[in-house]
């Protein structure tokens, strides 16, 4: 199975969740928009978005194409590479359960970006500077906390043993992998004084990090670096 | 096969998409907060929410309990019972291209909840006004624009027929009436002007609300009305 992921070349952005499930089930996949070529490129992912005429475009990047299928929607995506790789409970139970976790990620995926976007993505970030510091305030003291703190009681209660889902890895342990990556590159010194109380949380990103596949694809040039393009940005006026 | 449907009671917020769906799927559900009695009422909810023992606690309302089963998130929510209400394509494919626009839909209603909350949920409005402000005249002029000319190229491309998933109903076209319905609610004067632009979204509505289930639903005390607590708010400093 070949699967062509359509995300912008230059961030890990919220295509790094795909890009994570696909590596550790050592897909074989292309990041189109990172070749160049016949098919490829930035042009080929316009393409789906622009095109008015196609009935079943995405609304945004990522994508992937398997065949003649097109899945947007990273938690859609997820969904369905968790089911063929072995990256989710079979059941149905443990499958809406980790799709649950997911798209609880997602929201706070949503709430990162926003820390430097409080009022428009069509507006650069230092002309939304003052709003920014006053949202990121509270992302620093309230949603972190509230956050991390669910992620860390369903790992740590309820008897789930080592994984969200329990005993096996699943997608969402790795998309917990990242936001711990990325709070930590974006907000170093207000992770510093928090991390403490996720104990649970940091231990699962460094098994995830030791994982041969994950490791293998961190320490590969296929992993772009954390930038100040992406949703997890460094703003040291940001970080309290 | 009855549910247990907890979310605020006094709003229509998120939960109102899983109405719909459960109304129009004429099945048995109790919306717990807003009954009383053993096991009723907000307390019901909370005990889900706050206690920290609970292995597969809900991060957020609405969650929907089902024998054993919880199940968080609108959109998880959403795609169980599609599967079991037909309100959503039996095939694989189908099903993960109505999660895909439910998720759309998600962001979408994220969008409009930051209107009025751009910088904090902790806050009330007044104390956010003015970001609130400056956010919404972005959201008007290009995010309605945006996610409504999605849905609408959507309905009228690709030969997809009547609905957005097909010749069938699905939730999230219920969703999308729902979104006419609110955006109606909160931004008169922009969607007056606007709305010509997604006739058949529109159109969609007005189907939607003409089934004999969602019209009696709409008829009924068991539809809260719009009103200034909910996602959809009606400040008409943020009309333009």
């Amino acid at each position: 199975m070949r699967y062509l992921l359509y995300y912008w070349p230059t961030i890990q952005g919220r295509g790094e969740f795909v890009r994570l499930a696909l590596e550790e089930a050592g897909a074989e996949y292309v990041d189109v928009a990172r070749r160049s070529g016949k098919g490829m490129g930035v042009p080929a992912l316009l393409r789906f978005i622009e095109d008015e005429k196609l009935g079943d475009a995405p609304y945004a990047p990522p994508f992937l194409k398997t065949g003649k299928l097109i899945i947007g929607q990273t938690a859609n995506i997820l969904l369905y590479l968790g089911s063929r790789h072995d990256l989710a409970p079979r059941g149905e139970t443990g499958r809406l359960w980790v799709n649950q976790l997911q798209l609880t990620v997602a929201d706070f995926v949503t709430e990162v970006h926003d820390t430097h976007h409080p009022i428009s993505s069509a507006l650069y970030y230092r002309q939304q500077k003052a709003e920014a510091r006053r949202r990121t305030k509270y992302f620093r003291t309230e949603r972190i906390p509230k956050f991390l703190g669910y992620f860390e009681q369903i790992l740590q209660r309820g008897g789930r043993g080592r994984y969200l889902a329990g005993n096996s890895l699943s997608y969402a342990d790795l998309s917990v992998f990242q936001l711990i990556a990325g709070l930590r590159y974006a907000f170093p010194k207000a992770m510093k004084k928090q991390e403490r109380d996720f104990p649970g949380l940091v231990n699962l990103h460094d098994r995830i990090a030791a994982r041969p596949n994950i490791a293998a694809y961190l320490a590969s040039k296929r992993r772009i670096a954390f930038n100040q393009d992406g949703i997890f940005r460094y703003y040291p006026e940001l970080d309290g």
